[in-house]
């Protein structure tokens, strides 16, 4: 007879206004039930550590319920099959998929978005470039952005883990890209390793006349992970016919009730632009395909990615804080 | 040997801020010149006259250059020619363009929308429900709100030109269709004439409890030729994949500088909402095809249309001002 499996779990303890904090988290650690008829277990190897987690603890309109109170945080993992009494799970499998923060999952297929093939390299990838912030990019950009060759795309959250794919492949499609991002550091970064034609701090503000100026033909495209006044710099640098993608709203802290901001209605009428958001997980039947034209990339060296990988489950809520403090160099995971 | 013609005209005075009145026009009739090789001379019938009319006088962002102080008010009409230096174009051709605030216009093809079938009926029609007001209300309906049979559809300016045609075409989609609109009288009108469930008087403010309980079922398309505070109020009822069309913005007088508004970006991104402005002259290749649709429609009594018809010259600063004032009775047109 053995002992039971302990789960090491990460739950909220209570809800937070805004940017989730430590104190917003405990450790509930259980011991593991057995399996039912269907189900199977995963043993996370990595866990993502994700902008996105902030909407899903708040209580405002989301796309999805917030987490409830001591309920395990709910986070992206990637994992492998240690147990099955799922016909079609295989013990040695890998999953990414809404395991949580902790070190098993009690999962069915519903959890999993994707299988990972090991070959692609380190399991912390399915995270990144292969998952969730990789596809998104590719998504986002091409199916609502639409670039053409000779536009100009301006991307904030630049040398993030959506922007500095976003970057890379606006560059690919041969326009000119122009990110914003939050340190001297991140600048040199998407310049020098993301194709970024150049770089603005928007943390030394971001003056109209700046933009313009390394936006000399306009903005055709706008990936905005951001909204806030970063959102409100940019805009009136929209061309006609231009296309903003809101991907993300990192810079707004709460919205209850909705800040204020300029009414850019006009400017939708005038240039005809077209202002559209996105959330990945409409769109999982299309994930394979877009995977394999990541992994290709990859191969051939020409998609770089960059990886903050910590270690440990109790580091997770220090290290959330951290991603919406701007001290990430990478995409945020932890590897336990 | 016969005298010149006389052109009598409406140039503009003055530029205002914010919506035009009377003043800010005057008479400044001329002789008219002889035409040169490749030019027709357009006799006006019917003068248009239409809320775009604003952002043509003032001085900020629009999609076509503003008026020059001293020149023609910019207008569409509908003309028959009466003189011709052109090879393609015929004395007695009926065209729909943009001849002005006058009664003869000196005229190449590229003034020219479209000609103007005298089957179709009155020729003030052109100017309506077979000109940019039925074919804007078509397309944009159709290219950008997407309605399918079952959605709930919201219009702004509900029994307005643009407006009375987007309703009754998707109430003819299947769509259940509320009208916002400006007086008791234009409440009725959407209801009994127009194909409207239900009809509001923004003027009577605009709850959202009101609006919740004519839409139990969410906002799937607003078609806003308004913006201010009715898109305010309509926003937060949209649905999941709904669509906003930016046709107009007729509650805000004036852009420099915007006016503030509730940032709804959260809103585009978790609903995956799209806002899309539409302006009719980019799809000009699609004029013959939209008014032969519109023309099947009126000819077995489907579609309707209300005209307000005012005679005479003088009086269209007048007809504009109370346009504004949302005194006019269905579409705005001078009979000459």
């Amino acid at each position: 007879m053995t002992s039971p499996l302990i789960n090491r779990r990460l739950v909220l303890a209570e809800r937070p206004q805004g940017v989730p904090e430590p104190r917003h988290f405990r450790r509930d650690d259980v011991s593991l039930p057995g399996l039912a008829e269907g189900e199977f277990l995963v043993r996370n190897l990595c866990l993502s550590v994700d902008p996105a987690q902030r909407g899903w603890v708040n209580a405002g309109a989301n796309y999805s319920q917030p987490v409830a109170i001591g309920a395990v945080m709910r986070a992206l993992a990637v994992g492998q099959v240690v147990d099955s009494r799922h016909p079609q799970i295989a013990r040695g499998d890998y999953f990414y998929g809404w395991f949580g923060w902790q070190d098993y999952c009690v999962a069915t297929p519903a959890a999993v978005l994707c299988s990972f093939d090991p070959a692609h390299g380190s399991p912390s990838l399915a995270l990144g470039v292969y998952g969730i912030p990789g596809i998104t990019a590719y998504l986002a950009l091409t199916d609502l952005g639409r670039p053409k060759a000779g536009e100009t795309v301006v991307v904030s959250t630049a040398a993030g883990a959506v922007g500095s794919i976003v970057g890379q492949i606006a560059r690919r499609l041969g326009c000119r890209v122009i990110g914003i991002t939050g340190s001297a550091e991140k600048v040199q970064q998407c310049c020098a390793q993301f194709g970024y034609s150049a770089a603005i701090n928007y943390r030394h503000g971001l003056e109209a006349a700046q933009l313009a100026e390394v936006c000399p033909q306009g903005v055709d495209v706008f990936f905005d992970n951001t909204s806030g006044a970063i959102a409100d710099s940019v805009w009136p640098l929209l061309n006609i016919g231009g296309r903003v993608v809101q991907c993300g709203t990192a810079a707004v802290s709460t919205w209850s009730p909705p800040p204020m901001m300029a009414n850019r209605h006009r400017d939708v009428l005038v240039k005809r632009l077209s202002h559209q958001g996105f959330i990945i997980f409409d769109h999982a039947a299309r994930f394979p395909g877009v995977i394999a034209q990541l992994a290709s990339w990859v191969a051939e060296g020409s998609l770089v990615f960059r990886e903050d990988i910590r270690e440990g489950l109790d580091v997770a809520p220090e290290a959330l804080a951290a991603l919406y403090r701007g001290e990430n160099h990478g995409k945020m995971v932890i590897r336990l």
